[in-house]
């Protein structure tokens, strides 16, 4: 990695304070509202996104983000790629006709919904969020892509909690993560 | 309004849909889904925010975004102005120490939070969302703000419902709205 990302992955880490014993005990909630807070730091993620994608793959036609802090640097992502930008929310969110897909929470399940007319066959897509934890969220959008038949180029995280082998639940699709715990 | 401007806005209502009764008979929901799909859209709309801002505050610190909508067009705004930032949720998302203002819903009431460090006294802060209805959640966004001392500069929206008169009850803070219905 270069000089110049390695210190923008240092100025990302330094940003994300830990909270232990949320949202409930047991858990250590990493926070990333810091890097929000900092302009610098909010550049600096959106600049090694930018930087994988464009090294990575040769088109992007959209940047696909998920409810809701995906939602926070996804149309940055978009608009330094000169992309669309698609939401994934939680079900009954969006009007007009939909797509949902099913997932399991730790209690019970949700489900993951896009527009119909959101994402066309063929589109090459990148899909984004903040953390990535055991994968079930991501795991639905992929499949959202699938039944649309759009083509998914890989995962996009900040964060990635390597433990909960999140990334083995999303192959073959490939996930790059800005920083590993 | 110059020219340009007035193009802008012209782009953005273009991109703006309309669903009859969602989420229930009687409501005709404006979907924003497809500004976010048109990446000239979506520059259009920051380009407008940031033009009211740089024209009307001398001094922004910080923007200040609301669940979920808000996260969208928030920290492109923020990065535009240079300035931090942050995040009103739903109850019960933001770890750390909170303040939460309670407000009413068509059945019963939710309650906005932020974290507790995430404006200082005296900072002047700009509120962004999606949409003004009634203006519960942007009022109570505001009372979040008078909490920590802040100073509310002013609210942004893209659309304002203007028969639901959200505005009165933001008073005395002013909405720059970019479309009015």
């Amino acid at each position: 990695m270069a000089a110049d990302s390695e210190s923008k992955l240092q100025l990302v880490h330094r940003h994300i304070r830990q909270f232990p014993d949320f949202p409930k005990k047991g858990i250590l909630f990493r926070d990333i509202c810091p890097i929000l807070k900092d302009p610098a730091a909010l550049t600096a993620v959106i600049d090694l996104f930018e930087e994988h994608a464009r090294k990575n793959y040769k088109q992007v036609d959209l940047v696909i983000g998920l409810d809701a802090r995906g939602f926070l640097f996804g149309p940055l992502l978009a608009q330094r790629l000169g992309v669309g930008f698609v939401l994934v929310r939680k079900k009954g969110k969006l009007p007009g006709a939909t797509v949902s897909v099913a997932y399991d929470l730790e209690y019970g399940t949700a489900e993951a919904e896009i527009q119909e007319d959101a994402v066309a066959p063929g589109q090459k897509v990148l899909l984004i969020d903040d953390l990535l934890a055991t994968g079930g969220t991501l795991f639905a959008a992929c499949e959202l892509m699938r039944k649309q038949q759009a083509e998914v180029l890989g995962c996009m995280v900040i964060i990635e909690l390597k433990e909960l082998n999140g990334s083995d639940k999303l192959k073959p699709h490939s996930v790059f993560s800005l920083l590993q715990y």
